[in-house]
């Protein structure tokens, strides 16, 4: 354990954070709003994080320990200080509504405690927004793309804070694969962002929507989340969210001319049927419900179906109507596509469809297994053979997941509120969806959640956003031994 | 696959099923009720088996895979028969609802969808709560302890219908296992019957109720479950159904002599600390709720939680009072109570205890793995190493139980209900536990629900008891290749 070298780390996060600041600073110039709320916490994070690489060692090389407990800290940290420009704006009074906030801005979750969003300032609500495409493709991802490590370090960094079942680099070198993801995330985010303007959208509302939906963050600027744009601004949102959740892996094979390996791929299958499939269900029952003739133009109907799907399972968490109005087997579907979640290494979060494709997969041959105890099957996924200890990985994850979110309801039901309130919150914030059902559904908000639920919530979004390790390693006492 | 074999097995299920109806018939001497509803279908089990035996294979082996098959087929072809009963006598006239509550009896789950239970007669009563009886230890144990068998056969008999992640024998034959499982169960049978005699309980309520407590399904004789009889009484039960929720092999080492080895089972301390902490958990928050003076005697509110918690943890489902009016934090850990169960080899359902405690340490070496790669570390349980690929069996189990889950929830949903009484209904089924929350809570019962739902959570209650494989691959198409 070489505290010098996560110092290094933390620091150069928080360095990195200073930068980002400048962003909202031009746009409170643009609106002359008091810029005080950003210079302060700028101060903070380049004093703090100077400091920090000052007394950093600069040559070791980072184990995979190391990588997760900078992680975890980095992430904390960040939000510690990333939380300061709501609190000295008065847009959030309270520290820990403020953590909540700025961790669900940096999580992608985008579940909020504003209960009038329309009265934040313009600068703090870029800030919001922003954090969410920083978080979306991670903090360390891009200081592993940006800054010199030993080698051998980079890979450690990036696994700890990739998400899905298995992390592969796109090119030999891991500081390589991570400025090819962010080109790539940067490169889709200005397309999105051009096809907005062109559709008419204010130049503000463009810049923070980008922002959500390629973090797949679901944060907004209006109260009504995006209920008040036009249906093609709302399908382009749409669309961008769904294409964010996907694989990047996908994005850099079509870019290094193999777009037939990329379209056989197995979870980007899985992943277009699942979202067609839950959108056709949802369709139907909306109809099934109201009566043909109330429900509308169908294809307006699948349009709705398909915002709700796309922004669920992305876990991005706009919305365009009060889906608690929906009938309950629509609701379930929902319910369902927050836990699953959208593909691996995207900015999407959840389970992730390759996990549950590994373990359907790993269940058929158990079956066959059990039923024939002679026989040897092997797992493949996209033509290669799956390792068991993926698969046992998986399993254990799966345990913990739903450990912690067990345990998470109970904790939050000491606010003794309605169990949907309750499921539905730890649903949406371990999975990092945003909303939920309930008060705290896509019309609502958490404020009316007590300190102590915001506080478990706000750690279920980070453990989730993390997938577990980086976080819940920073309570073992192994960690801490041998500095 | 050698299906003159399953029909032996299912053929003599069914033979002994007839026999297990001498029990009601006598009742129905006793009480001068009509004979009719139990010797039609002790008729139609007898010629049925007969049948089957008479066309069977007897010197074959049976392989694994048709021990899976045989397990399933005869549950469901029990609970065909064992459900005439109930319509012949006219206790219930739905066909689906008959089938409901006979695999309810047989899976000890104890779900009625009796709205009146004082309304149904004597000896239909006796045969509801033999089932739980005769599901407990499971049929075809009972089956390899009486049959003779080709050698092998009978290990891959009580393989497919024991529970936990690891079945183990007790003696070096299967046959011999079964025949002491069945001993020590009669025997502790006899023991609570005597108490609860002792204790003044009516000879039919003491019946009805020991055989509920053995098997820990959770069907009464009164409309106010057991909340009438004395606290005694009432602690007698619940010590019972906290007994019965023991893995077996626990009593068997201490009837050959070696209680240190059996009270140093990890399983069977976690199980009595989660008893334990739980109560005390609930006693506190019910204290809390109705503040000291109104909650009455601190002892009263504590046997009042642990019955709570000794019922729903076992899987038993016996209640004094309707939780619906508990805490949502008491609610909740009942609920977590009803997906963790009871041990592994024993007549209780759920997840077991000891999956869980494997898939905690399993965490933990993950996350030491995750953190120094370079580590080898090896889980233990009970001193002895636990297979990878128990760990792997365990976290595909979990997953699977959970997507079963899920999707069942979603089906029920399409009834509309509220999500308490939906998402409930599904996790006391499958979960064996029989009450859920809402309406379908300790003081109410399954009647409302719909006809669909009603074959889902049958469906359920079987998936659950036989721990998924036996049912499930009654559905894959290769079973039934290679005739």
């Amino acid at each position: 354990m070489n505290p010098r070298l996560i110092g290094k780390i933390i620091g150069g996060a928080l360095e990195a954070e200073a930068v980002f600041m400048l962003l909202p600073i031009a746009c409170a110039y643009c609106y002359s709003e008091s810029m005080k709320p950003f210079l302060i916490p700028m101060a903070v994070a380049a004093g703090l994080g100077f400091f920090l690489i000052k007394f950093s060692d600069h040559d070791q090389d980072l184990v995979s320990k190391e990588g997760f407990i900078s992680t975890g800290l980095t992430w904390i940290a960040l939000s510690l200080v990333g939380m300061l420009p709501f609190i000295i704006s008065g847009a959030i009074t309270d520290p820990v509504e403020a953590f909540f906030e700025t961790v669900s801005g940096f999580t992608t979750t985008g579940a909020t405690i504003l209960t009038d969003v329309e009265a934040v300032p313009h600068s703090v609500l870029m800030w919001r927004s922003f954090l969410h495409w920083i978080g979306g493709m991670g903090i360390l991802v891009f200081m592993a793309a940006i800054m010199h490590f030993a080698s051998g370090s980079q890979i450690n960094l990036v696994k700890a804070e990739s998400t899905g079942p298995i992390v592969s680099k796109l090119v030999p070198k891991a500081g390589g694969t991570a400025k090819v993801l962010y080109a790539i995330y940067t490169f889709m985010t200005a397309i999105v962002l051009t096809i907005l303007l062109l559709l008419r959208m204010p130049l503000f509302d463009a810049i923070c929507h980008t922002f959500g939906a390629a973090g797949t963050g679901g944060f907004g600027v209006l109260n009504d989340s995006v209920a008040s744009y036009t249906i093609a601004q709302q399908a382009v949102l749409n669309i961008a969210s769904i294409s964010f959740g996907v694989s990047f892996t996908i994005y850099f094979l079509i870019l290094v001319g193999k777009p037939l390996t990329a379209f056989k791929n197995e979870e980007l299958r899985a992943y277009l049927i699942i979202i067609l499939t839950a959108s056709l269900l949802i369709t139907i029952d909306l109809i099934n419900q109201s009566g043909i003739a109330a429900a509308g133009n169908p294809l307006m109907v699948f349009h709705r179906a398909l915002f709700a799907v796309g922004n669920i399972i992305t876990t991005t968490g706009s919305a365009i109507e009060d889906c608690n109005l929906w009938p309950n087997f629509s609701q379930g579907i929902l319910m369902l596509l927050m836990i699953c979640g959208a593909c691996a290494g995207s900015t999407g979060g959840g389970f992730k469809v390759s996990r549950i494709i590994i373990m359907l997969k790993a269940f058929n041959k158990e079956m066959a297994v059990h039923l024939r105890p002679e026989i040897v099957k092997k797992i493949h996924m996209d033509g290669k053979p799956v390792n068991d200890t993926v698969i046992r990985n998986i399993g254990t994850y799966c345990f913990l997941g739903c450990f912690i979110m067990v345990i998470s309801i109970l904790l939050v039901s000491l606010d003794g509120k309605d169990w949907i309130d309750t499921i539905s919150a730890v649903l949406a914030t371990f999975n990092n969806v945003g909303p939920g059902f309930g008060i705290n559904g896509t019309m609502g908000n958490y404020h009316e959640y007590s300190t102590f639920s915001k506080i478990v919530l706000s750690a279920d979004m980070l453990i989730g956003r993390l997938e577990i390790y980086p976080i819940l390693a920073l309570f073992k006492r192994d960690t801490w031994r041998k500095f």
